[in-house]
């Protein structure tokens, strides 16, 4: 079968892979329909070293089940089911609380931890199928695919955010990033009611969907031009939550500009750094809190994919291109170039 | 009128300075009849440099009101009074909030930002005297003096780490420090309903007093080696809320190491670093929370008094010592060489 390596920054390929088949009892295999390239691809595909590749990519993926093992009981062949990009078992006491990215099962995972599966590709083992794997309710061609798979990721990280900084609707947010992950968190700021939302993005037409999807303001200035437009926004004080979908240094910085004292930075983006500043005059001094993490997306299925069937939220807007397996090494470049907010891939 | 400054490390003095005075008309002058020395005053008595010096010391104290401003309304000559280790005004929108540290009022301080006062002395001006002060339902020479003191920062603080962790009836709660602020986060953590409390602290009559506090159990080893204790105590897996009652970095490792995935660690021990790890390895990848900050105290007064004045609780046993204003320096010394826990001073 075909599936996507990354070499190493900048080196994505399409190559032959050995089919993916069952081998433990509570496997399935999956024949993927629907899949994408996340922006945390793009941090190796900044950085990755020579050495530390070829990787297997992808952790967002939507398809058929083709086959499962003995032990598995909630999907069966011919459902379309969507997967989180962490592998669980939803039984063990982390699941049941809602941290399934910290699900204690010895087979529990991230996708980037089997180093020889991936969602960017023909097809893929699913270990824990019963715990990880979602029944979708429509057709495979439905109109409503896009969104749906962004359940396996972008909004249900969108929405971890939110949920980790307490938004509610006495709440005054900031955004920080224009990426998918951060339009979606904006998205679901709205859903928790947030009374203002201000979305931090340099890109127009990403902007213009982040206030489709209830950004109040935006302001398209960063660093310190950028903390006093949302200080200005919010009488002086800065939001009570800013939700850090980026994961770089310089947007921890902001986050600390922007958060109000008593607030919450929230973040999402796969931190690009060990070390930040915390203590008195960051964090501490103003009993500034720190929250969020790897989305525990499998405890938020349920929940959001209502909205998508019935069509009161379109997450899916987000893909605004479509590819093939071939055409996924030129979807990471659009990325990384800013020309595509988030590609989908049709395998 | 005497105070005490502090001229670098180790270097405590007793002396004569300007009598303290009304300056503005929301002033109240107060005669201190107890004070105290507090954890935090360690670190500057450990580190001070002499340029820096020499700095009024103590921002813990109760008295009885001198003097007040023509504005003040609340307090008047003759009340025995207890101010917190902070100024506000107890009106502005975070006072509201009951972040009281945040005042946003142009007076509003640290009594170690008011480089003219201190509470290790005879007298002091009180700023924002219908803010600061509260009065205390006793007489001066009261048993209860000793608890009612712990009102103006140690316990507010113990009492705000356990809020700011989220203690309650199906918590796990790990203590790191065996201080007053630690003693007293315990007492905090039983008053909240704690479901286990695990003090870490190596001083035996220190950690005795944690016990009788509400600890259900003592770690006396630290490093790798009392991260290991924690765990067994705990199925393996930690506690959900640290109280970090400490400030330095093998602290903030130590809380690494206990706390559970999902959870929180909540500091209330100044921090003596700023940089600190927070990313995938340490806070990110298992959703840990960070949390706390300078306690607003003047929030928690009205809410912990009543306890100490029907005998409920008894705060002030973390008083091991007890001196006149000549014995401060020996005080400092004594606290530092762990002989003391805290040292009262009646000036």
């Amino acid at each position: 079968m075909r599936a996507t390596l990354m070499y190493g920054a900048g080196d994505v390929r399409i190559e032959n892979v050995p089919d993916s088949v069952i081998k433990q009892p509570t496997d399935a295999l999956v024949r993927i329909t629907g899949s994408c390239v996340c922006g945390s691809d793009l941090h190796p595909y900044a950085s990755m070293k020579p050495e530390d590749g070829p990787a297997r990519m992808g952790h967002e993926f939507l398809g058929i089940v083709e086959a499962t093992g003995p032990e598995v009981t909630t999907v069966k062949k011919g459902d379309l089911v969507v997967a989180p990009f962490a592998i669980s078992d939803n039984t063990c006491e982390f699941c049941r609380e809602g941290l399934h990215t910290s699900c204690i099962h010895p087979q529990a995972n991230f996708w980037d931890g089997e180093p020889d599966e991936g969602g960017q590709a023909e097809a893929i083992r699913v270990p824990l199928a019963d715990g990880t794997l979602v029944k979708l309710p429509v057709a495979p061609d439905s109109a409503l695919i896009p969104s749906l798979l962004t359940l396996s990721d972008v909004f249900g990280t969108g929405y971890h955010a939110a949920l980790m900084g307490g938004v509610n609707e006495r709440t005054r947010v900031t955004v920080i990033g224009d990426g998918a992950v951060g339009l979606l968190a904006v998205l679901s700021a709205k859903r928790l009611g947030a009374e203002q939302i201000i979305l931090m993005g340099r890109h127009q037409t990403r902007t213009d969907l982040g206030r489709e999807f209830g950004a109040t303001d935006v302001v398209s200035t960063r660093g310190e031009e950028g903390i006093d437009a949302v200080r200005a926004l919010t009488g002086g004080h800065g939001t009570h939550v800013v939700l850090e979908a980026v994961g770089h240094m310089p947007a921890y910085e902001q986050a600390l500009g922007v958060v109000r004292a008593g607030g919450v930075i929230s973040r999402v983006g796969v931190p690009q750094y060990e070390d930040a500043p915390v203590g008195f005059g960051s964090l501490f001094g103003r009993n500034i809190r720190l929250a969020g993490g790897p989305a525990p997306v499998r405890a938020y299925i349920e929940e959001l994919m209502p909205d998508i069937l019935d069509g009161t939220i379109e997450p899916g807007k987000v893909f605004d291109a479509t590819t093939d397996l071939d055409g996924i090494p030129a979807g990471y470049q659009d990325m990384a170039d800013r020309k595509s907010l988030k590609v989908l891939v049709k395998p």
